[in-house]
C-alpha cells in the first residue's frame, strides 16, 4: 500500500490537508475561487494569529527601542509618487497580437504566445499597484492605490511617531497589515498571492552605524524563525548581488526557506539608506529629521528594513512542522508545531460518551479552557481522535477513561513522542502549563507520575 | 483661566489629544491627509489590539459554539451579485449642472448646489463599493470589489466550516477584518471612514428558534460593552422600524452610543433569516444546508448577525473613558480605560535620573515588562510624568524614590483615585497582577502596605 509509506511533503499534500482540516481554503470557494486569494479557516486563523502575536511580542512589546503602528491601506497617492512606486513598480508585459492575452516578458521562452503561438508585442511596463477611485467621480484626480507594501505608512508617520513616543536613535517602528500586488504570475499556494499580509520593521539608525545594525537585524530575524521551531537546515541567507539590488538599497539579504518548490524568499532585510525619508521630505516639503545626540545636529537617519510575510511564515511553519511516519502499520500525519504556534494547545477526549465519563471530562475541559485554547472531542474511536489532533498539530491530548473515575487521574498524551503520562486531574492544569512553556520539570501537588511508553 | 475648568468631551479635544499622545493620526499626514482615513499610532495600535483581543476571546475562544475565520478582502465578484450589493448597495446622488460637483441627495436641504447655488440633476444611484481590476487588463471581466463587509466571507465558507469544524446547530462563525465603502459623506473622526475594520458574527440557528437567539445576542453584545467599562447611561438599544428594515431582515436592533455628536450606531444586530445562504445557493449552485438533529432533515439555517465596528468601538472606549478634573488648581485630563484595554498597563518612573535610583528602577522595569506592557520614563518632573501617563490611560505608575534605596519598597500610584500605596519591590509584580485582574485582595510575601492618600 502506497499510503503506508511515509513520504516527503509536497505542495499537493499540504494544500489538501489544509483544506480538509480547516487551515486554509481557496477564497470564494463555492464560486470556483478567485485567482491567488486564500481564506484562513477555523484552525488556520489561530495559527496565523499566533505567528502575528509572536512577531509583535518579540519586536514591539519586549523591546525598549521599538513601537507599533497600524496605518491605512488607502493612502494619499502622492505617497506612491514619492516612494517611486508610480514610476518604478512595474513588470515588463507583452501582448499577443492575435489573441490579445498578456504575458510577463521574462516568463516567455520565445517571442511567441504560449496559447496560440502568435506573435507578441514589444514589452511594455505594467504597474503592479491595484488602483481604485475614491469619491463619487471616476477621474484621474480621484485615483487611489491599494498599498503594495506597509513600509510607506511608517515613513510618512516618522515625525508623528517621533513627537509622541519620544524615542531616540536608534529606534524602530513595526507594523502588521495587508498589502496588494497585481502580480502577473502567482502561485505556490499562499506563497505568492495578490492579497497578502506583511510584518515590516523600519529601524532608524545614525548613518555610519548602519552596517552594524544591518548585521544585527539579519541575525535577529534568523533567530526569530529558529526560536519558533524552524529547522536550521531549512533556512539560509542569500546576499543580493550588485546588479540585483534595488537602486535605493545599499545592501540586501534574503532569508530563504526550503519550500517544497525550492529555496524561496521568506523575508528580506535591506539597508535602504536615507532614500525613503529624503524622497518624502522632497515631495511633502516637511522635515523628517531627528536629533543626533552626539553631534547635537538634526540628521536624516538611515533605515534597516526587515520585511517579512505573514502568509509565507505560515507556509514555512506548515512545511517545517509537517511529518509522516508509520505507527502500527498505519500512516500517521502530523504537524510538530512549536507550542506557542499550535492553533489548539490541548484536546480533552473522554474514552467514551458514557455519562459518568463525560461529566468528568467536561469538568476537566472547563478547568483548562480559560488557560489554553482547548478542544473537546467525543465523536469517534480514540485512535481516530488522536490522528485528528495530530493533523491539527495539537501538542497534548488529555484522555479521561474509566480508571479516572477510580483514581482521579487522567492521561496526557504527547503529540511528538506519543508517550503517555498519568497525572492527577487536580494537577493537569499546572502540568500542561509547564509543558506548554517548555519547562522540563513540573511539580505535582499530590500523587505520582506514571509513564507509559507509546501505548496506542 | 478657561483651562482650569473641567469640561465635557468634544470631538475637537479628543482628536487633538489623540494626535498629541500617539493614539490616532490623519492618514498620510505629511501630504495633507487622505479624506476620512486614519492611522493608529504607537498607543492607539495597542488599544485597538486589546479591543480586538477582548472580542475574539469572548466570542471565539471562550465559547464552544463558535469558530473563527479570516477571509480575503478581494473576493469573486459573483459573491456581490448574490449578496445584492452590485444592484442594491447604493446611495442616491445628484450632480450640479454648473460646477459638476456631486452630492448625496438626502444631504441637500433644497434642490441647489451648496457650492455654487446651481441647479442639480435628478438623483442617480451610486454604488458604494470600491472597484479595481485584477490581472493585467482593465476590462469588465476583471473587475473585483473591495469587500464592503466581512460577513459574505463567512457565508461563502459555510460548508467549508461545517465540514472541518463539525459544529452542529446552533453555531457561529466570527471574523475580524478590513472593509471599504466609498461613502459620499464621511466624518466624525473615526466614526465613518472609507476604510474601516469590522468584527462580525454570523450565528446559525434552526428556523423557529431565531427570535430567541436574536434576543440572546442583543443582550450578549450589550453586556460585552459594559464589561469593558462602557457606562450604561451612554448606551441604548434602538429597534429598526418596519420601513427602515433592510428587505432581507426580519428584525434589527442598533446598539447606539452617546458619542459627542449624538446617539449613533455602535453595532447592529440583525435577524437575516435565510436570505444570504439561499442567495448563495442559487448563484453558486452549491448546497449550503446542515443537518437538523431533531428532524434528521437537511435545512437552510437562519442567521443572527451581530456586526460591530473596531474603529467605532475604539471611539466609544475613548469617549467613555475621557475625563477632566481639577487637581491642585490644575486641569487633569485622563482616560479611565478598563485595565484589559489600557494600551500601557504600568509605567516605571524613577524620581530622578541619579544613577543609584536608575539602577533600581531598571531592575523593577525588567521584572515587570515580561508580564505587562510597561513603559519606562525618566524624562521630566514626576508631576508631568504622572499627567502624561494619565493622558495615556495607564492604570498604574510605579515610582522609585530615595527611600526605596533604604527600605526596598516602591510606590504604586493609581490612575483613577491618585491614591498611592507603598509596596515591597519584591511584591510589585504580584500586587500589580492582582490589581490588573481586578482582584480586591492581594497578599504581600513580606513587609506591610502603607497607604498614602492623594499625595501629589
Amino acid at each position: 500500500m502506497t499510503e503506508n509509506k511515509p513520504g516527503k511533503i509536497t505542495m499537493e499534500k499540504l494544500v489538501s490537508l489544509c483544506q480538509r482540516r480547516g487551515f486554509i481554503f481557496p477564497s470564494s470557494d463555492i464560486y470556483g475561487g478567485l485567482s491567488a486569494c486564500w481564506d484562513y479557516g477555523p484552525v488556520g486563523v489561530e495559527l496565523k494569529r499566533n505567528i502575528r502575536e509572536a512577531w509583535w511580542r518579540a519586536n514591539v512589546q519586549e523591546r525598549d527601542d521599538m513601537v507599533g503602528l497600524d496605518t491605512s491601506i488607502l493612502m494619499n497617492p502622492k505617497v506612491w509618487e514619492a516612494s517611486g512606486h508610480v514610476t518604478q513598480f512595474s513588470d515588463p508585459l507583452v501582448e499577443c497580437k492575435s489573441c490579445h492575452q498578456r504575458w510577463r516578458a521574462d516568463d516567455l521562452k520565445e517571442n511567441k504566445c504560449p496559447t496560440c503561438d502568435g506573435e507578441v508585442t514589444e514589452p511594455q511596463l505594467f504597474n503592479l499597484m491595484f488602483k481604485t477611485f475614491m469619491g463619487p467621480v471616476e477621474e484621474a484626480a480621484n485615483v487611489v492605490y491599494l498599498r503594495p507594501e506597509t513600509a510607506q505608512g511608517i515613513f510618512v508617520n516618522f515625525q508623528n511617531v517621533l513627537n509622541t513616543s519620544r524615542k531616540r536613535l536608534p529606534f524602530g517602528v513595526a507594523q502588521i497589515g495587508k498589502a496588494f500586488r497585481n502580480e502577473i504570475t502567482t502561485g505556490n499556494f499562499i506563497f505568492r498571492s495578490r492579497e497578502f499580509e506583511q510584518m515590516e520593521i523600519e529601524y532608524f539608525v545614525k548613518p555610519g552605524t548602519d552596517d552594524k545594525w544591518f548585521d544585527y537585524w539579519v541575525e535577529e530575524r534568523l533567530n526569530w524563525y529558529m526560536k519558533l521551531g524552524i529547522k536550521k537546515e531549512n533556512i539560509r541567507l542569500r546576499e543580493h548581488s550588485k546588479d540585483e539590488l534595488a537602486h535605493y538599497a545599499k545592501r540586501c539579504f534574503d532569508i530563504d526557506y526550503n519550500f517544497p518548490m525550492g529555496w524561496s524568499e521568506l523575508e528580506g532585510v535591506a539597508n535602504r539608506g536615507d532614500f525613503d525619508l529624503k524622497q518624502h521630505m522632497e515631495y511633502s516639503g516637511k522635515s523628517l529629521t531627528c536629533l543626533d545626540e552626539e553631534s547635537k545636529e538634526h540628521i536624516v537617519p538611515y533605515v534597516i528594513e526587515p520585511s517579512a510575510g505573514v502568509d509565507r511564515s505560515v507556509l514555512a511553519v506548515l512545511c517545517d512542522a509537517y511529518d509522516e511516519e508509520i505507527v502500527n502499520d498505519e500512516l500517521r500525519v502530523l504537524f510538530h508545531f512549536h507550542t506557542d504556534l499550535a492553533p489548539i494547545k490541548v484536546a480533552v477526549l473522554p474514552l467514551s460518551r458514557k455519562e459518568n465519563l463525560s461529566a468528568v471530562a467536561k469538568d476537566v475541559y472547563a478547568d483548562l479552557r480559560p488557560c489554553f485554547v482547548t478542544q473537546y472531542d467525543d465523536t469517534q474511536a480514540i485512535g481516530r481522535r488522536y490522528r485528528r489532533q495530530d493533523e491539527l498539530g495539537t501538542p497534548y491530548c488529555v484522555t479521561v477513561d474509566f480508571q479516572s473515575l477510580e483514581d482521579n487521574m487522567a492521561t496526557i498524551r504527547e503529540r511528538d513522542t506519543m508517550n503517555q503520562i498519568r497525572v492527577p486531574i487536580a494537577a493537569l492544569r499546572d502540568t500542561l502549563q509547564a509543558k506548554l512553556a517548555g519547562e522540563d520539570l513540573f511539580v505535582l501537588p499530590e500523587g505520582g507520575v506514571i509513564w507509559k511508553q507509546g501505548g496506542e
